[in-house]
């Protein structure tokens, strides 16, 4: 109760500076040196291991999310449920048969579809790229397995995984279309080793889903290279996994209480669920680790003005589920800002605003408090991530930390993605910058939620 | 005919200084810019690709080994063949049960035993090194299945892999010994990724083998992080390798005619077969690739003193068979020197020799020539590797040309050990290492084997 009037009475000099307890500066470097964060992904990584949507491990992530979201302070901690299509990867396994015997390491994508359960063997047919296949007449295809490359190469904020994404997200459907029996892709990765990149596929309404699976890049490199010297190539597929049908995921959800009800909820989060090849570290034990750890250091220093709400979701990687469900369930409930944390743990290295006329001091308050840990301003363009997107295109105020993306490409989707590609020097770099903007957006005396508050 | 009067005219100037048509400096740096290593890596891993001793496969890259060493122009190529005792992968699926349920990267070490045909399930009893499970009592392994960890980090010269091997080598018998029903080790590798190391482990007499593998570095963390919890750990293992009975290997030799037959044989190799997982691209394409390239810049030039042998030794891996194969086999022949290149495709830092008292001048005229490759003398403790090392303890000149092994046990016996961890530059470095290696040794005016020339 004392705190809160404090608060309260702290409000004139809010409009100035940031003022304690809550001071952004001070939170931000103290933060530094906190390791509730690699706590949080060292545990989850460790004592649940991959966790895919749908799965029992996914379950026992949601169990070991609330008892450590507990443990560490928090209110409200609560499971919210919902139901997704399942998915479950079965056997895989696949060889160059002629002119040059020898087997390939692949991993099935999301959504693909099986293979007959003794395999199939087909004639290769290769392109160079999505736009390549696109333009190739089906009579070419039908029968076949296709061979798609794409050029991916790693980009600071990502954005190669767009436009290169097309050979994931889009060839499968198309080489369906044209009758091939299954495809291969060079997986979405940056880095050159035997570990193929899975993610998912998307089949269109009305095309039959055929096996759709990814080769690591040393393999599609080898598949190059004979497809170079003008042989013709056979390649043997099994590829087996299975639609299980209805699957429960589900949100986990822990709060920070604000003083002023009225004023707009703070959401952050990041996606509980992973692939489940890997023990999902990068992808994203790290930002559900670096939001709640922020969190905690803006509740351990006292109550802030806004609520903070840290959202653990589910079924982010198979299809977004988790973060419809939380929008389809919470959108009559004004939200100030929404961020998520998504692409790794390495540092941050820019922040992106897409703010409301009434919010806009925020962005010279986050960039005087983000300089010192060596983050600029970008262009304005905040997306909020998978999850927290919706809000944003709904109208909410997005702010988005940018970590770097260089390497992230390296490990993302594959069983590579383990505990041991989280650096803890950048990881506290991450949370100390979510340290300082929550400190300025949960305490701000605008009115940031679309003139709700 | 006339190639031949000129070298001999040429003789005495060649004590002064190495003459046309094999002049080092000239050959070594017109050697940085030839691709042929490049070629028969990159073949080798792509047409043959992995090539397990005694398997089909080795005998197919025999053929293309053959027909490759032809068409480069060497003379006298053929193959010598010899028995090994067969052994081939099966099944390999680990996974912890308790208290963490997941699946687990590991792979069989070669001649490991294996486990029944549905696996087997046991507590898990940790040590942290060899030292560990030899103090340790039987009561405390029978029955259970052994992790063994090891410190092993990278090393320049390779070292590492000397002291921290017994792992390998000797922890799968000692556990077998103390009734273990089988071992997991933390792989010889240097590396962070979910690729396990290979490589031979051996049983002593008496012991009957149990299943025995490698976990890859990111999940040994894993098991040592619970170990650490104090949590009683049960593993659930499938590991199916097989004894085959004997298979057949061989050696492929060629060779570059010398002018002087009594002047013994300059041997040079590498190993053709490879472990099953990857390519054997530095392990040992590279080695191959390195020694014939050379060879071949010797034989362009002009014929040699020495006739210049080319080994490519069959089942390195599994037992060392092709190198005393080729010992027995060829043991009455004079041999000038020895020297082999099986530690990858890294630069050449330092050279190594050991000479009898005739050879002496070698060492300074080595010296000249490879230290604008920024090559160093080391401390005369050369041994010609695995496969050329009975000459060297024989008495046999033995000249090493050691690589930089920093990154070496990164891929060493994994799957990863492909085309694209070959650097190109740092492999024309060695081809140009060798060639001015060989221009000297071949010519050299001395007798250099053993009195024996």
């Amino acid at each position: 109760m004392q705190k809160q009037r404090l608060a309260l009475l702290a409000l004139p000099f809010l409009l100035v500076a940031a003022a304690p307890p809550h001071d952004p500066a001070k939170l931000r470097d103290a933060a530094l040196k906190d390791d509730t964060a690699w706590t949080i992904a060292e545990g989850l990584t460790t004592e649940i291991g991959p966790r895919l949507a749908g799965s029992a491990q996914e379950a026992r992530a949601r169990d070991w999310a609330v008892a450590k979201l507990k443990s560490l302070g928090f209110k409200n901690v609560h499971v919210e449920t919902f139901d997704i299509p399942g998915w479950e990867r079965g056997e895989e396994r696949g060889a160059i048969v002629t002119p040059y015997p020898q087997p390939l390491a692949l991993t099935a994508l999301g959504n693909s579809g099986a293979t007959p359960a003794d395999g199939v063997e087909a004639p290769l047919v290769a392109f160079a790229n999505v736009a390549a296949l696109q333009a190739a007449p089906a009579d070419q295809i039908k029968g076949k397995i296709v061979y798609v490359g794409n050029e991916m190469r790693p980009a600071q904020d990502g954005s190669s995984y767009g436009y290169f994404g097309a050979v994931r997200r889009s060839a499968p459907s198309i080489a369906a279309q044209k009758g091939a029996v299954a495809i291969v892709i060079r997986g979405l990765g940056t880095d050159s080793h035997r570990v193929p990149h899975t993610g998912v596929t998307n089949f269109e309404a009305g095309v039959t889903p055929i096996a759709a699976a990814a080769l690591s890049n040393p393999d599609a490199d080898q598949i190059e290279r004979i497809v170079a010297q003008g042989k013709p190539i056979t390649l043997r597929l099994l590829v087996t996994p299975r639609r299980t049908g209805p699957r429960q995921s589900g949100n986990v959800i822990a709060e920070v209480p604000g003083t002023d009800p009225g004023a707009g909820i703070v959401a952050i989060g990041g996606h509980l669920d992973s692939w489940d090849l890997g023990t999902g570290a990068i992808d994203d034990a790290a930002g559900v680790a670096i939001t709640a750890a922020a969190a905690k250091q803006i509740m351990d220093a006292g109550r802030p003005r806004r609520t903070i709400r840290v959202i653990w979701f589910g079924s982010e990687e198979i299809g977004g589920n988790g973060g419809q469900a939380y929008f389809d369930r919470h959108k009559a409930e004004p939200h100030a800002s929404v961020s998520e944390s998504d692409f790794g743990a390495d540092r941050v290295w820019r922040f992106e605003t897409k703010l409301n006329a009434a919010s806009a001091p925020l962005t010279g308050r986050l960039e005087a408090a983000l300089a010192p840990l060596g983050i600029t301003k970008g262009s304005g363009t905040a997306s909020a991530g998978a999850d927290l997107g919706p809000w944003v295109r709904a109208g909410s105020n997005g702010i988005d930390l940018d970590q770097d993306g260089l390497r992230y490409f390296d490990v993302h989707h594959t069983s590579d993605d383990t505990l041991d590609k989280i650096d803890p020097d950048q990881l506290a770099q991450n949370v100390a910058a979510w340290t300082a903007m929550l400190a300025i957006v949960a305490n701000a005396p605008e009115s940031l939620a679309g003139g709700r508050d």
